[in-house]
């Protein structure tokens, strides 16, 4: 079914996909009712930078780690030598970096919206520190998640807390060096329940605009309202002159959201400079073989996403033969990839099938045995 | 419970409160399944406006009536006469103008979003010619709804209608007088399955600000995703100096809506430039005394909007005391501001009570014996 | 990447599968805003058994159409005559039975669930009629959807209308005969915005326990909660001996529910005795070639569910391998199933490729010149 | 407003009002992303009844507290002396027994549910563990949460499970001695993202009814999908004969369900046999004031419910008078209750302020400085 054609704009699609893996996919984690232990989740930095280079070893297409400054750089710009030297040693880059201002007890009632001033600061100072460390590691982007908002109509000002965010991202911004960005994450709840202050596109778009070119919003598939259209927005980002990044994957949404990209690609005749990172830490699945399985996936959805007839597409768009375009975009969906994956693999020294090269590669048992003990000694509870 | 100062405000706050009624609320509509018919339902323009009347008459915060252009002036600004003639004798006068680009045939596949040049040049010449009429009968504003989207993804280029909407709503912009503006309303579903055109307040924003300073955003609290948090919509959009106009009324949800104005204006010392409009058409209430149940709602909730202490709630939230700040707004909730709005109502020379009123006045039985005969005879179906 | 023994089970579950088409879907239908209108369109029941024809020629396995009491057989009985006619005349057999009880006036307030005794009353004459047609037309099922429900908290006693249809879903299984049943579906929406009577499964099993043996749950796969696990819901259905039938196709979860049923059927040796229908209008696309692509994607995902490799998974999940099971699923939905579709209908004698041959046939162009000027004279209007 | 008729109808219900407290509401909890620590939450039993003794003293309707078995009797039956001591010394009776099958390690891939025997006998024996603490205590309810099920479709199977369910709760079943309940709780999604074993009101039903007649419904007001109307459940629960208890506060929508109940006392003429219970654990505002707060909440809307005049509702809703069967129910809704409360506080001994009683008493300010140094020591982190 697939013709020499397509194989080559597949090969050609893959040999430019790359996908970062974060740092904190390789640790235990879990949910508010508790953490279920893993032997083999990796707890130090060296850890995690191994685990990752695994991955990128029988995959190919996962040259970055996203780093976690309080996780993975506790001692901040004091750790990046030692970063450095583990990228390396594991044939990896630092990939974006991501400042914590939600877990200190500080940030209970809110990090850059938090009404203490004080506070405030304190978060900025972590996030101006988080620059540091980005340009130190040669880092292009800062990544920005904040937990902020209320769990209760009328406990805070909403109007207030927007001020101060855009204070807080303008100095960020101000902090930057050339070449460097800063991604604005929007999720519209958890952990909070009522109010999350960056809580849709629009509200991180207004909030990046203001702080400036480099400041760009970052789309997490997984931050949205049951039924919004992720593609929709996707396709707004890329016609207005915006970046974005791409967050956790959802396998069958995320081939039309792909294909946005590659329609927006073929259309202008640019590529569309995006950063596509994995942001999951599975709390049942074995991490490193979670991490395989979504990397897997994501590869044979935009290779998917390479094989749609655009020329076709478009004429059928322009004279709105509804049977017939949907039909296109479905037919590509229809293919079955995998052997092509395959020998793009092949042709590059890869493994056929990273999940089998992996488990024959005996890491798991090995770090199984090294971590083990340690690991199941921990404890976690509800309340 | 209700202090002298309490009900002071009330009484300040009901003085300033207009809400504007829809005209095509007072005829018959249905569901996609069929409409179930009322005998009392308007079919003209004159009948809508007379029950629009009868709404003023016993609430009296209803001095406005929105038109909707295809229905209600179907000959366009050789209605402009009719209609003022109508207002005057009703004790009304014309709202907001609402162009109807979703009836027609041509519009299958999308008015202001077409892929079709000239459907697009057919939705633009009539909204043109509804600014004209915005002009003649001295209309503020233009309300822009469109039922823009497609079914099944893939089969509209969602980039391109995009741009079109942006040449639309500049052009119609620059047809603007001086003192009118232009609304965008936003819906992120129905009656398109897969996307919809203006989906968000974000889209609708981005809209607006390119088409220019006259264009504002129109919330209607019915259109949001579920779990959407609106008041911090409405919080955004009042901090970020642009306008809104408010639709149909959720009564538990609404008065957190009226409060976020309300501590706006307490807080800038500063009136919020606000249009309330009702859009509502029930199918099953009798259309008068729905409407006239609707407003004496938002009355109460606007009422006890006013009763919110904000120096107390401003010094709860910013030394976060939650369980006083929620408190605080459940407080002024929980009155019973009745009896206050019947003492408003009798000092206005208003009946003290709407709806008996209405129902004393005999005219349900009036317009029942008149438009009954009339009005049971049509018929619809679903297939 | 498809052996042999891969093939062999695609085929024999092709053979037995059979999904039902309904006659409403070639008619023109429309949203609460309008109708969009197609030259196309079938008006008479003639016309919608020559369209269903059509498909079943093309795609060999819808030899059943569902009927509508009111829409398709006016006369009731009287019409079984040329029903039978027609479905002989166009190689089909009639299939489901659907009464309307929702679209006659009395129905405003409800039909089963009415609070009115005589529109009760009236609802089981239509139902009870529709049970009679469907002894005189040798059906298997009676079909049952109610709009029922209230639009405002408080107007409608909920208790008594749920007893209220206890008793008439009763009343409706004393009439079936030997070898019949009665289909109870269930909605958790629209028309009705504050509650539906049969909202959900667990209330349409309770129900169809009441009712009789011969009552069974109706599945529709668009009738659910957002983020509803529907394939849980089938599983349950299953397992508590239950038969179900599957409504509107959704292209990429219905795979999961035909797995579900495909793996009940490998468990326990068993065919799980399952009614597939499609319940779907169309309002834009082209009525008959919509109908084409959803019998053809359905026809697709059943064939992947084929493909599942039973006893892997069940072992898999025995061992909580979740890595695997996940995958085991995922490789059977990844298959390029067209070429055996296709092999599959040359053996029978069918088309190979459904859409073409319906294009290629010159059917649509003729019926568009007949039935054109006749449609496009309809009007619709919101209000 | 509010008559002496009505005055005497909300003393009435709320003599008959207890609401039971939940004793891990008084201890730190987070979510996923870590815990914020308060300086007076409980860590102890001991400290746990002392808390929930200070709510009941200033509401006088929390007679009862909820026992979570791992966390307030780590020995089993082994502690009920002392815990039947705490309750003596603190004014309160032992409530509803929780039994804990999601926290240990073992539960990774469920409790009942687990595809390992030898796990799911680990949790049937902490079950009747629980029963048999149940029996010393006196309780009457055992309270039966699972965090049971699957998040990737595949990898677990659904049929299978549900029996194990349907084999565990009649185990529970039948160890439960004459006057004893179980209470079957459903929860759609959290802590598992695919499948809930328990998801809705109708699964919990159908186990319930398998078990035996001592095994109800659980109905969490949290529970439920986005729109799903909550009020409809307990109605069809309150009319097939079974009993629920009631979890966590929605301040707005609980009075609907209060008036459910209501109305059906009054219709049937005996009375709800309704066990209301919170299960709450603020993790920001501090927990005794939260829960008073709740607890006062609730009182209110309670008596609001008590005022709707249900013979005129019966004939509103009889006739279909859907704005005056609204308004009723609205009437109640707006009357201010909060003097009646007061007023029946003050009757009963109690303060008339909750709130500001328990502030008065100093409490806070001792537990602070007690437990103060011990609990901020405590970690907690995401990764």
């Amino acid at each position: 079914m697939i013709s020499t054609k397509q194989t080559d704009r597949i090969i050609h699609a893959l040999n430019a996909f790359h996908i970062e893996l974060p740092s904190w996919g390789f640790a235990n984690t879990g949910t508010r009712f508790g953490k279920f232990l893993q032997p083999a989740a990796a707890t130090s930095t060296a850890e995690k930078f191994a685990d990752a280079g695994q991955v990128h070893r029988v995959t190919g297409v996962c040259p970055t780690i996203a780093l976690h400054v309080l996780w993975d750089l506790p001692k901040g710009v004091g750790d990046c030598a030692e970063v450095q030297a583990l990228a390396a040693e594991h044939g990896l880059r630092p990939g974006s970096i991501n400042p914590n201002v939600f877990q200190d007890q500080n940030y209970k009632y809110g990090s850059l919206g938090n009404p203490d001033a004080a506070i405030r600061q304190e978060a900025l100072d972590h996030i101006l520190a988080s620059v540091e460390i980005q340009k130190r590691l040669g880092s292009r982007d800062l990544s920005l998640w904040f937990a902020d908002g209320s769990n209760y109509p009328g406990t805070q000002n909403i109007r207030h807390r927007r001020r101060w965010f855009e204070e807080g991202l303008k100095a960020t911004h101000a902090a930057l060096a050339e070449g460097q960005r800063m991604m604005v994450e929007y999720k519209p709840f958890e952990p909070a329940f009522y109010h999350t202050d960056i809580a849709d596109w629009g509200m991180a778009l207004a909030l990046s605009q203001a702080a400036g070119p480099k400041a760009k919003v970052l789309v997490d598939t997984g931050h949205h309202y049951q039924a919004q259209n992720i593609e929709q927005i996707v396709a707004w980002l890329l016609d207005t002159d915006d970046d974005l990044t791409m967050g956790s994957i959802d396998p069958y949404q995320v081939f039309r959201i792909f294909h946005e990209i590659a329609h927006f690609e073929w259309e202008t005749g640019q590529r569309a400079d995006i950063a596509y990172m994995i942001d999951q830490s599975h709390n049942l699945k074995g991490k490193i073989e979670a991490m395989i399985q979504t990397v897997t996936t994501a590869m044979e959805l935009f290779a998917k996403a390479a094989m749609v007839d655009h020329e076709k597409l478009a004429g059928y768009q322009a004279s709105c033969a509804l049977v017939d375009a949907e039909t296109c975009l479905k037919d590509a969906f229809s293919n079955d990839v995998r052997p092509v994956i395959r020998e793009w693999a092949i042709s590059k020294g890869l493994p056929a099938d990273a999940m089998d090269a992996f488990r024959q590669s005996g890491y798991l048992e090995k770090i199984t045995a090294e971590r083990g003990a340690r690991n199941m000694s921990a404890i976690s509870s509800y309340a």
